[in-house]
């Protein structure tokens, strides 16, 4: 029995582009084939995109995506690479509603899976769908999806592949359960190949590998892990893929953020004499492996490669927001640049008679590192004519300001087609020092919205650095970085007027927000009373202004951590015990 | 044995607000015991509010609900009221998650369960764990409760009593299946107790009562069935709690749409004898029945229950829109008025150049039939400061006015603390007839989203002719009715230069939409290819627009219909076949 060379096909899919999805399968297994690939492995639901949610439901969608199907394979058979065996990942349908809630609920008859398929010369040979479908945080998988109930091997070559999705190896007692036997002959699987669709979530690399790394000692052979890449939606899949033998050790491994195609040699198995325990075991060879990122730079390629993706995926080129002078837009213009180029970027700069004249300084020299179309736009004209009318004072005139400026930026984008996208970090989103509407929280995407103020500043020392190291301008003005964060939106303000510093806030935040922490269990953490009461009312206010006003960007850890869905009235506040 | 007098408190909870919940419970508790009842019932989660989503998963807001259900035993003891059995939702919890897949998730070790308990003598006495999640729609369940396993029956007074929770009884094989049989004496249960949050939907109160109806033959009791009422969030719960005998005739029942404590007596066992079958079956007693609405007032009392909830519930007392002298402010205005009272609505006329006269002396006569505080705001000066610097011409400058308008009524909002509430309905959200940002989708509520066009001029229809019926006047200017619809955003311009009649546009929009049908389908339906064409385009791109800038209001149903989720970046467009 020879070597089997397998190709984890680590690609950037979109929900709904069947086609583009369809002719992406078709290029790299024409790559993977000319590698000398036996099996090419995609990620989870490749040919519809994922999460797709109740796009499942709807009957034309899952015909187009049955024909699809069909097509790669006659596809790859008339280019005489039928010998090719192809996994690849899309919409199934489990016939009859799984339960009976379901059925009670009018659920289509034919309740969607979320499957595997296996393609070899013309035809879609077999099928596995999806056991555990995870409705936790960000993943609704329960709510459209029937389960599986079956397990599956195929025979590539001779070789026993057991093929699973994602969260059927998140938990004991899966699937992989009745991999781990020895079938008639006294073999077991020779491979375990994982179809993943993983978000994103800061250092969930290892925790991936170690959990890959126990499967692959309970089924006793290597695991293969594919994961898709790139931005949909508010998610980020950073690819990471990798091989994992029996013992532990990663054999292989792909970057994350880019695609990639990572090909690898299962060995020739030995003979069934081994079994006696007197021949030494399989020695599984070891191929390239990508180095891990330094955090910092890990969250920075995340945020480019989201907003990279929403941007291109909802078919825009370019994008306008406005440039304060701050560290927050000062960095959302650099993702921006670094994600679809400077000169796609066009940052606008629209003083008040509040704004100090070093922060158009810095507006206009972060647009020249970055190569922007920069403009500015005064609002003192449109302000004074609303004022004429309405005469607003205190926060009502601060807001008015700033409600201006996202006009502006949406009659920009409306007149020239670019997505107007909003700098507001997740500090200030979550204690509500922002404005509904305004230029900060308008807008298609907010790329800072899970990145807190903290974070902030280390992302902008961490982008300027690489910069310096590569020999280039470091793109963000060492005064944006330095000075104290500032609205501008009344004479001397700061942040710190109406907030903790930031470093503490931030710790605050994560407890309370990330970790659903209770009053009692912040102080317990050693947290000042005072701090905590702050934060806590003005997270809680902060919040219930944004659920009544459902309009603003989501905020909480959307791509980094949790979802979170509350209700709109909720009048639950933290008790003061 | 005697008599079992029961009362069913249709009550109106609200999230989060434990302590007013608990105020409740305790007062319609005192109520039924005037009343001489041995048992009072009250909705799903009445002790949280319902529904909860992720605050179920916060350690604190269930360590406060825990501790309010002690409260109300004990407080009812102090009062004497001990011997009053008190039936009430609340949140529990399972000990440990129910399957892997949560477990591997991190959640919590003690997962929460939608729970009922039984209050008497000071003590919790017995608790049931809703089995049965629905995770479809608008509902979560699944997603953060746990299911219990164990059927509940307890005896009160010496009868036995099942308990069961909402979904329970909406599929076959559920808890109840373990109710019907008999016990060791030979009885079988004497009544079933339905705790339910049922959410209002057109036609939805004979699904429920048929449906009732077939669990009481089931168990061969009556079935006594008590349902929140009220506005929470964007549901609305009708009430219309009920009693239905196992022969499927109802009892007696609640109205719609209003708080209600429905009082019933059980009758007493007739003796074991009886099981010989020589003897006569259990006549159970009529009460009071009430009569079914008209249609469009059902859906009319909806749309003001929803809003209503919604205003009172975020903790406002006023309300400001804009008044165009169309069809849609007008109807929204005299919802607002119905809702809090005309003297709470703030209307603002915001003129434009193109803004023809009968619309301004519509919107003023309105304003003047609700009692509403009535201003004129010309947006002139601010729209041509804008274009002084911008110079936006078509689209763009249409846009802007309409933005103008929506900074005039967020300023006033700031200013004065009303709810800003936007009157877009289903139609002209769902093809794309509005602005982002505009006067018509800014705001925290949109009480026509889910009411298409058709059905606006049917319910301006029915609340005029009600007003006349009762001898008032009619609230809506009949040539606000009557008048051909436009946005007055150019010259001349009407809604059918652009988008097909609209009682042909919402058939289509009902199939495409609700039933979610393909473009094969609606074909089939008889429509015309073009007709079809035209508004399948228009939605798909509407959709995609208000996915990308994910601020403007729901539109699809969430009231009414079915919720749907869908990728913001979805490329999927219905095909041409």
């Amino acid at each position: 029995m020879a070597e089997l060379r397998i190709a984890l096909a680590q690609i950037d899919t979109c929900v709904g582009a069947i086609d583009q999805n369809t002719a992406k399968i078709l290029e790299w297994t024409r790559r993977a084939a000319g590698e000398g690939a036996h099996v090419v492995a995609f990620p989870e639901m490749t040919l519809t995109g994922y999460p797709i949610e109740d796009l499942a439901l709807r009957a034309s969608f899952r015909r187009a995506a049955w024909a699809a199907a069909a097509d790669v394979a006659a596809q790859l058979e008339r280019e005489g690479l039928g010998g090719v065996t192809v996994v690849l990942g899309t919409v199934g349908t489990a016939g009859t509603p799984d339960t009976p809630e379901r059925a009670a609920s009018g659920a289509p008859a034919d309740l969607p899976t979320n499957r595997a398929v296996v393609i070899q010369h013309g035809e879609v040979l077999a099928a596995y769908d999806k056991h555990h479908l995870p409705n936790y945080g960000v993943f609704d998988e329960f709510r459209i999806f029937a389960p599986g109930t079956e397990p599956l091997v195929v025979e590539i070559e001779g070789r026993a592949v057991g093929i699973v999705i994602c969260e059927d190896i998140w938990q004991d007692g899966g699937p992989i359960t009745t991999l781990g036997g020895l079938d008639e002959a006294g073999h077991g699987i020779d491979l375990l190949l994982v179809l993943n669709g993983s978000p994103y979530e800061e250092g969930k690399g290892h925790v991936r590998t170690d959990l890959a790394a126990r499967r692959a000692a309970e089924v006793d052979a290597p695991v293969a892990y594919v994961n898709m890449v790139g931005g949909q939606d508010d998610l980020v899949f950073d690819g990471g893929s990798f091989v994992v033998g029996p013992d532990g050790s990663v054999l292989t491994s792909s970057p994350q953020f880019v695609e990639d195609l990572l090909v690898w040699d299962l060995p020739a198995r030995t003979s069934s004499a081994d079994l006696t325990g007197t021949a030494p075991a399989t020695v599984y060879p070891t191929g390239r492996i990508a180095p891990p990122l330094h955090p910092d730079e890990e969250v920075y390629r995340a945020c480019v490669t989201g907003l990279a993706g929403y941007v291109r995926k909802n078919g825009f080129r370019s994008i306008v927001l406005g440039l304060s002078g701050g560290i927050d837009s000062a960095l959302t213009a650099t993702l921006a640049a670094d994600a679809i180029g400077g000169q796609n970027v066009v940052g606008v700069s629209m003083p008040s008679s509040y704004s100090s004249e070093h922060s158009k300084d810095d507006a206009a020299d972060l647009a020249k590192r970055l190569g922007a179309d920069y403009r500015v736009q005064p609002i003192a004209p449109m302000v004074e004519a609303f004022q004429g009318e309405l005469a607003l004072e205190g926060v009502a005139e601060e807001n008015l300001q700033a409600r201006v400026r996202g006009v502006v930026l949406m009659a920009i984008s409306n007149r020239e087609g670019h997505l107007v996208i909003a700098p507001g970090n997740k500090s200030e989103l979550a204690v509500g020092y922002a404005t509904i509407y305004d230029a900060g929280s308008i807008g298609g995407y907010a790329p800072l919205k899970d990145v807190d103020k903290s974070r902030v500043w280390a992302l902008a020392r961490w982008r300027n650095d690489a910069a310096l190291d590569a020999g280039e301008i470091p793109p963000i003005p060492e005064s944006s970085i330095t000075k104290p964060p500032s609205a501008e939106l009344r004479p001397g303000q700061t942040d710190q007027d109406s907030l903790p510093p930031y470093d503490l806030l931030d710790e605050v935040l994560d407890a309370y927000i990330e970790h659903a922490e209770g009053r009692a269990e912040l102080l317990a953490r050693g947290f000042d009373p005072e701090v905590v009461d702050k934060v806590v009312t003005l997270v809680d206010r902060a919040e219930w202004k944004r659920r009544q006003y459902p309009l603003g960007p989501k905020v909480t850890s959307l791509a980094f951590g949790r979802d979170r869905r509350l209700p709109v009235t909720s009048r639950w506040r933290e008790p003061a015990e």
